[in-house]
């Protein structure tokens, strides 16, 4: 019996002496030196293999390496195959920290202080007490409560929207396409943490934008898919949007004449909101596989229907 | 019976409103416009006007508009004369803020982030986690233990230095000169909320930052004369220090061709961690008014000694 990992290697070495130490039942191997394909029950990767069901004969459970599944063809993969979402509490709270950053970059004019910092410009602005900063985040699964848990004390009006009815202490919650402008013409700034799936693609563009008070800030942490980039440009160039925080891009790295790079409005980070740390994921990964071994539900099975 | 205001004319106009409505027993005066000095009991000043003895004969209280005092010449004002700070809720707020996206901005790389941006590098860097990330607050007045309270959910290990000793939860405390090494030596992150007095001026200097982990971030939130602003931009040259994050300089505003302008280790703001809210400082004021009136103790009262 034996796991497949199939993913960054140097990690992957980390993960390694986590099965050694704590799992020594757990056979390890690392793509591509597989050995006997027969042995593999399990795969964790953060791509699948092509043609799995031929490769991997006797694989009972695709673990992702990831909060988000959007990089796995789901519809190639094998009905039967459970696909399970990495719930690492590490990422959780990098999601957090980033969150918070962006959150209080944008609350504070930090954006615009970037800019007169490069022109020498000594000038206070108008400080808005948090009471009176709407923040509203798109999605409201998992991480999406752990960032809103993060921003409350901060003291923030916060809101939220999903496809799906939620209720959450002290967060105003929006359901479905239909409430999906009146939440948005209450956000001064709103951030995406949405899954990607054929009904969020392109999701934040001008007809949204449209909806959102006028100089309202963008935060996207969610993936580069969900953004019309041209759309973004062109908001920020009419003022109805001030500016945004972007951690992820439709093409990852950003081209050296991606027009993000250099703009004035924008804070780009390269993808660097939350990493899978193998310190705490080892733990979820492990405690799945020994559900899996039990016969037991596991945490974070993806519907393949919703695609998350 | 009247209070005389002396500071920021527009904000003045706020608490002129705030007082007719709230305490329209005490009479409203606008320096310059005093009228009959013998009238006033009460001063609400940023500075206190010259000769104030002659000025204001009958002057009981002057209330500074400010959490620090170090602008007033306590020196030059009579001796038995009380001396109130303004111990507003929204200025705690505006610095939790800052201090908060301060020390994200530093423990999530965004300096770095920041200027790699400038140079169209997408690059991502190791991200430590919160618990191994050792924040050090300098001072342990209200404001810092607001700040340390702001902190500790992110889970940062955390501690503090002041000049007498103190007891918070989840926060290693260390006390008065002999102490600060040891302080010192386990900071990745060291912020200063420290008073200005006689004792810290200059207290962010060369020897101070060689006490530091080699490659630690500074966030300076106290006054600019806490700082040695040559032996800042050595230790950034030498590496001692990686970044700083500063809000306050010696000279305001910042001369044109102040070396900090376009420091790539440097995130430079324009004095606007937490400004006095009227809102929510008119409460605050006023209710040392009624409490003076009343002969009760007043919050906030300076220590002639200590100078805070």
């Amino acid at each position: 019996m034996a796991l497949l990992y199939k993913a960054d290697p140097v990690r992957g070495e980390q993960w390694q002496r986590l099965f050694a130490k704590h799992a020594p039942d757990i056979q390890w191997r690392a793509w591509p030196d597989i050995g006997d394909p027969r042995d593999i029950r399990y795969l964790a990767a953060w791509q699948a293999p092509d043609d799995i069901e031929t490769v991997l004969p006797n694989l009972k459970v695709l673990f992702a390496l990831s909060a988000g599944v959007d990089q796995l063809d789901l519809g190639r993969l094998p009905a039967t195959l459970p696909v399970v979402r990495l719930l690492d509490p590490g990422i959780s709270q990098g999601m957090c920290e980033y969150a918070s950053f962006a959150v209080l970059s944008l609350h504070r004019d930090m954006v615009r202080y970037r800019q007169q910092q490069t022109e020498r410009c000594w000038q206070a602005h108008r400080l808005v007490p948090a009471q009176q900063r709407r923040v509203g985040v798109m999605g409201l699964g998992l991480q999406a409560r752990h960032i809103l848990n993060t921003l409350k004390p901060f003291g923030f009006a916060l809101s939220g929207w999903a496809r799906s009815e939620h209720h959450i202490d002290g967060v105003e919650c929006f359901a479905g396409t239909g409430q999906l402008p009146a939440f948005l013409s209450q956000c001064d700034i709103v951030l995406c943490v949405l899954p990607l799936t054929e009904q969020t693609k392109g999701i934040l563009n001008r007809q949204l934008f449209q909806h959102l008070p006028r100089g309202a800030a963008l935060v996207n942490m969610g993936r580069g898919g969900h953004l019309v980039e041209a759309h973004l440009l062109e908001a920020l160039a009419s003022g109805q949007l001030s500016a945004a925080v972007l951690d992820v891009l439709e093409q990852e790295p950003a081209a050296p004449d991606h027009p993000f790079w250099n703009h004035r409005q924008i804070i780009l980070t390269p993808h660097i909101a939350a990493m899978t740390q193998p310190e705490s994921a080892f733990g979820v990964l492990l405690d799945n596989i020994r559900r899996h071994q039990r016969g037991e539900t596991m945490l974070g099975l993806v519907d393949r229907e919703r695609s998350y």
